[in-house]
């Protein structure tokens, strides 16, 4: 493993995972945590569903961690940014070469890569990996999602005398706590959708149209460097609906805007919300908009280390209530957030967790009327030791345009 | 089912695949197959891997199908695309309304799923549809890619005499001959990366970056109503690297510069590929380009139905070696495309299948030389009763800036 490179994993929490759960390895199998556990961007699976790609990491003092990837994604192993050095490459693919050329460093390790062994395919690979560790009778733990069903069996039938047992829950709970790679990348994630409203707000004014507030956003979005993900766009009433796409909808004199938004940065996700109004917002308006803003105020005021997740849901929900929308009900009002969209802790009643220094959280008190409006505000923040490091650049406030 | 509505999915040739695989039902667990076989689309569960969305489909003759969906989707599953209007809802979640309002078509039918009961959870719903349709004790296929592996056990539990089986590979029969709908929104995702094409070759000059070209594409696919998700974008030797991701490398005098992009319009893919070059070509890469455009254009120009797949594979391969590229290898030229990036058919030596009339493909020369370049030309066509329908804009040529 390469020296002082900003890694993503969470190692020592994996490792503590592990050692609880008595694996002596743990594959990844999904997207989201093959690019964790090695830095692997395994792009044909990050934008179909069937593709394989695998980390095996062994437990602590267990040796170094392989990647298992296709040959056809061999740049992309070859690259700088994957800290594991151990490529097992699967499948028939060919590059050429200039006889004469001098290559860089990234071209002489796809050289290098590319001269190995083809290790057949997927599960072929990876049994081959877990044997050369020596690790064919140990309890590993699989990640359950990536891994396509058949190749599973195969991995069990290969493997008489290992206990698979399924590991997607370790690698979620071990995402929960940020490197400060992570963070960085969350920041900055954040911080493009923030502008990317502000963007869009530019645009905003009667006869622009949803799709116009959306594509100002995006654009923004990819400027800065971001690539786009997701973005509920509503005007009017439509603004009520969760999950709005974009239509040709145009805003009218009055309308509420609600933003529910986020791409993602080096593949890290963002999810942020703002409202605007256009003109002069009347008094329900103000009042109900204001309650959530005071409720998520209530709700970040609260959050440091030893909280109860549950305990900020409460408070949060009851302030929204007394500062102005008195039914107001939610099922929960934040989320973790990472390489995946929803990471833990789920800030819901239910959840009996407490806060950590290292967290990053979206907290939201979105808020749905038909007829209405839909208003939402949802920030992104880092837990620290005493508190909260918000990574928003605007305020929640509701603009009036 | 709605009438004359433009559906997504090939209903007949699903049917057929059913039938010969006595299947009572069949149930869509990916997100592709979920808008295939409903015109739901299910956001949660295209954005990350985990959230559960279904569609059970019953064989022909066997009743209507059913959606089952989160509470927190019923937004979109009300959505006047979704053509299935058995709904299944499952989930706590929270919609108000102003008891005054009249609401649109739209939010009333929101309002009207929210006032059917909660189904608990995703497989609780499943088995619970599977059960009011009498299916209880029948072969049902189940798509074993999106479910959870939790939630198959559970299913396979519930119903205990039924003969539950893994169908991927039925949907993706099903979807490599496309309805009109399908070639309508497939045609415009490919013109709309082929304009983007454009209008990155626009600001393509000395000394700008991969990651100008990149913005400049995807800025131009949000403007035109498409989405990005693929982008390969390489100059100079950079160009050979397979999967180049877009840098900070900037253009110099001389630089090939390979595409090989794709966004999504209206959830259909795109996935093109051009070459440009920055001054005068040499010599080789004039013989190299036109050698794999003669090796695409032999290719289209055999594509009809019932031609062997594996055929026109052979006769690329053979005719670029004959033009310029002697050494020419490739294991595949090209492949379907649809909601998903490849869909069948693949088209590999392997591959004993035939051509036929609307499936839609891509047909590519890819060609990576470490220390030269990556040259790279592919286009996007539907199959057509006596040859191809091309979505093209673009000429292949190299383009000479």
């Amino acid at each position: 493993m390469k020296d002082a490179f900003p890694m993503l994993m969470n190692t020592p929490r994996l490792f503590a995972a592990m050692k609880k759960e008595r694996l002596a390895a743990i594959v990844a199998t999904m997207p989201e945590n093959v690019t964790y556990a090695s830095g692997f961007w395994a792009m044909s699976q990050w934008i179909r569903r069937g593709p394989q790609a695998y980390v095996l990491t062994p437990a602590e003092g267990g040796g170094g961690s392989v990647v298992i990837a296709s040959s056809g994604l061999i740049d992309l192993a070859a690259d700088p940014d994957v800290w594991v050095e151990d490529i097992s490459r699967f499948g028939r693919f060919v590059i050429d070469r200039t006889p004469d050329a001098i290559l860089d460093s990234h071209d002489s390790r796809i050289e290098q890569l590319m001269a190995q062994e083809d290790d057949g395919d997927a599960v072929g690979a990876l049994v081959r990996a877990i044997k050369a560790r020596g690790l064919e009778k140990s309890r590993i733990g699989v990640e359950e999602i990536g891994i396509l069903p058949q190749y599973w069996d195969r991995l069990v039938e290969a493997l008489p005398d290992a206990t698979i047992v399924r590991a997607a829950e370790l690698f979620r709970y071990a995402r929960a706590i940020k490197t400060p790679e992570e963070i960085s990348r969350l920041r900055k994630s954040a911080q493009i959708a923030d502008m990317s409203i502000q963007a869009a707000l530019a645009v905003a004014r009667v006869g622009a149209t949803e799709l116009d507030l959306a594509r100002a956003f995006h654009a923004k979005t990819i400027m800065e460097g971001g690539m786009p993900v997701l973005g509920c766009f509503g005007v009017g009433t439509r603004s009520a609906m969760t999950n709005v796409q974009p239509s040709e909808c145009a805003i009218k004199q009055g309308d509420v805007i609600r933003f529910d938004v986020g791409g993602r940065y080096r593949h890290y996700r963002a999810d942020i919300a703002r409202n605007a109004v256009l003109g002069e917002p009347g008094r329900k308006l103000k009042q109900y908009h204001r309650a959530i803003c005071v409720g998520l105020d209530r709700a970040i005021g609260m959050i440091k280390p030893g909280v109860k997740v549950s305990d900020v849901f409460d408070a949060c929900v009851e302030t929204v209530r007394r500062e102005g929308i008195p039914h107001y009900q939610r099922s929960h009002v934040g989320h973790g957030i990472g390489l995946d969209g929803y990471d833990a802790p789920n800030i819901a009643p239910s959840n009996a967790e407490c806060f950590e220094e290292g967290m990053v959280i979206c907290v939201e008190t979105p808020y749905y009327e038909m007829g209405f409006a839909g208003l939402q505000v949802e920030d992104t923040m880092a837990v620290t030791a005493d508190g909260v490091d918000s990574f928003m650049l605007s305020s929640t406030e509701l603009q009036v345009l």
